[in-house]
């Protein structure tokens, strides 16, 4: 599977022509089709090629998204859903052209319900703007996928991040979604009641679907009270394979650790380099509790004591504010660290997921694949769910380079299906990952095929996104 | 909305002939049509007048699931899946006539994950059956709906219960299904990988369906580990809304409360005489408190705090096994119990859930309406998760009292809507629900009814459930 099998999607130049009149002249400025403007809406933070829409509309209200949505159904002209294009898999791409619809000006916090701990956003708000909204009510959305990224797009990828071993990932906390169909109809997929058996679960259903079966307008979240206490630190290991049974062991004592990630030695390299961390360059794992003051301190001795067990150590943790704040920079900027190992080259970002008996086992044999091929390739992980990253750091005008990161990927995807795991974990398909699906999936990939017809009949969703046509 | 204006499901004669000819053959023993195996397949605990099927049907194996489909697909005959028959809303009656598959003999737990914390079951596995089998690796599953119900029944219904405020619902618990779907292929929903974004939430879209999408045949389920030391106990309050302000208090805080359950002064009352428990007829809050010896008695005390400030108390608390059982089997025997307060009468019960910070007023006006009524309905809530029950006692001979009594459930789940809620938290919609779920949803059915129509186009799974046709 290389992206060069990606399908294509057939141009309709002459419904684009007419849609491009038609929103010209309704939103005017507010619609631009510029190339600059153009190409950042299809470039994300990915190693695949560009393929810009033909206009960018910046909607202001459900209404106008209803609008332009119906606008792009008389004419089966593709529409796009954009939030901060921070996606890796080509999700924004335009493969046979059309609108991208950008929620930037839809960013508005619609309610805050702190005593239901939920709020109402637009999908245009980013979850670093919500958390500074937030921040004199005592409360937090947790879900940190890294990226400043807006909240629509997140619900779309169903992403997730370091502090979903703790949290979930936005599955779990999305409670309930207003969204734009293909037919420009707008549905509200659920009350605000925390639990419900009231017939289909088109939340869940939406969320992950990456704009192929409606655009997201506004989203109910789940907040949380923030911790009284936080304590967290580093703690190194022997090796990766002793720090995935150290994970092992506190997930299965039931700690209610709020982060642990893995970082392999290279990783730490790069980070040490980046970030000027004072650590050896082992694998290490970053781990963070919340609870209450004698509750955190009560974690972070009993993994303590689980990391001795495995030669890990020592762990040296802290309450500090400004000291947590520096690590979790640090491991936040672990992409942007990467790259330094390989100046000028650009990054290919895996995300498999197995069952954690699975995780030492699946990171040494994808280890010895990198040494073996030949590739730099450093290794973080939200390994309490079993989850890592590798970065391929590669040279974009090698095609041969790009080809050995395609194999290597390949064999890493199929690596984590057959032990029973996914070829994403929190990235999504877009277009990066739509080879592997049914591999994974098998005859669901019917099912899921079966709903998209149902619900946007003449593919205008997203077109060339997640499932094979 | 009364029961009354539940439409009608055709019966197909000639196909219904048929598939009984095919199934005996084929199933011989493993095939019953006599009229009380047929009866007991649709009568629940409910009031709805029962609906027999024609046949019964008990597969073993995946394989024979998709023989029984293939058949009543072939002749355009329904097929209503069957658990144990606890379900509420007249789930497993045949409106339209045909075929009850019962899984009770797909009975077997084909893995335990013990690194992973999950597991994975055949449908007819009860929540009970499954923890007796877990009883040696240090696991349990968590969701308790009260009866002995079926994993699949319980996926089917979306079910949760009195721990779901910790531990989520079945839609969190179950990571994977394998369903057979109309046409009789069978598929697999996800991998056993934590968390995934591999296209569409199948899993999540199958929960909660009630068989209109397809059969379930195993399941992968989320397991957790038997807490360090458990501790409950009980705390009176001088009203319904003290009690409502001090659950909101609880979670508001961040307590990690595995169960908090309101019980209402008449429902005290009721549980007095049936379980000879010695506690004043005051409303009343069960809770449990999961976690580490040290932990658990901090939540206590913390929640004893916050009891004493809204006039709640004395809040006496046990680590005592027997002690916490005794408790727990009362307030599970609540329904049993209620129907001793009027001997003779049959119970019909709602199941609303609301916003938490609307809950002590939707009590307070759901009470009023009762006296005012002249009705018997104690109450019972999962309050940590907004979501109530009342347990009208009827007379079924009197059709005066069964309008009277579905008025005042329709005036509920109207409250409930109009709170911001649902008309269902956990039962789920069945037959009972259908007339409520356009006032709660809007537009949104319509997309269900696509959905509905794109998986089922024959309309032959459980047909006249969930959504009005």
């Amino acid at each position: 599977m290389a992206l060069s099998d990606v399908p294509a999607v057939e141009r309709n130049e002459e419904g684009i022509a007419a849609v491009l009149g038609i929103l010209k002249q309704r939103f005017g400025e507010r619609f631009q089709t510029g190339a600059s403007m153009r190409e950042q809406h299809a470039h994300t933070t990915t190693y695949i090629p560009t393929q810009a829409p033909d206009g960018v509309v910046f909607p202001e209200t459900t209404e106008e998204v209803q609008e332009i949505v119906r606008a792009c159904a008389a004419h089966r002209v593709p529409v796009i859903a954009f939030g901060t294009g921070t996606s890796l898999e080509g999700h924004v791409n335009a493969p046979g052209g059309g609108i991208s619809l950008d929620t930037s000006r839809m960013n508005r916090i619609l309610a805050v319900h702190a005593e239901d701990l939920d709020c109402v956003v637009e999908p245009g708000v980013t979850r670093e703007a919500l958390n500074t909204h937030l921040r004199d009510t005592g409360l937090f959305f947790p879900i940190d996928p890294g990226a400043n990224a807006s909240l629509g797009g997140m619900a779309s990828t169903r992403a997730s991040g370091t502090n979903a071993v703790r949290y979930g990932t936005m599955r779990e906390n999305v409670m309930a979604l207003t969204a734009v169909m293909a037919d420009g109809s707008a549905i509200t997929t659920a009350s605000r009641a925390k639990k419900s058996s009231a017939g289909y679960d088109l939340t869940r259903l939406l969320v992950g679907s990456e704009g192929t079966l409606g655009i997201i307008t506004s989203l109910t979240l789940k907040l949380y009270g923030i911790p009284q206490a936080i304590s967290g630190g580093v703690c190194p290991f022997p090796s990766v394979d002793a720090a995935c049974n150290a994970v092992i062991s506190t997930i299965q004592m039931g700690i209610p650790v709020a982060r642990i990630e893995l970082v392999n030695a290279l990783q730490m390299r790069a980070l040490k380099l980046h970030s000027h961390l004072d650590y050896p360059e082992s694998p290490c794992l970053f781990v963070e509790f919340h609870g209450t003051e004698a509750g955190v301190a009560e974690q972070a001795e009993s993994f303590g004591e689980i990391a001795a067990e495995y030669g890990g150590g020592p762990f040296l943790w802290t309450g500090v504010a400004e000291e947590r704040t520096k690590l979790w920079k640090a491991r936040h900027e672990a992409y942007w660290a990467s790259l330094t190992l390989r100046p000028g080259a650009k990054g290919l970002s895996t995300d498999v997921c197995v069952p954690i008996s699975r995780l030492a086992e699946c990171i040494a044999e994808t280890e010895e694949d990198i040494a073996r091929m030949g590739l730099i390739a450093p290794i973080v992980g939200h390994v309490g769910d079993g989850n890592f990253h590798t970065l391929v750091l590669m040279d974009m005008n090698d095609p041969k380079e790009i080809a050995l990161a395609e194999e290597f990927v390949g064999r890493l995807n199929m690596r984590a299906i057959a032990m029973g795991g996914t070829c994403t974990g929190e990235h999504g398909v877009g277009q990066g990952k739509m080879g592997f699906l049914r591999h994974e999936l098998g005859g669901a990939v019917d099912v899921m095929r079966s709903i998209k017809a149902a619900l946007d009949p003449q593919n205008i969703l997203n077109p060339g996104k997640i499932l094979p046509l």
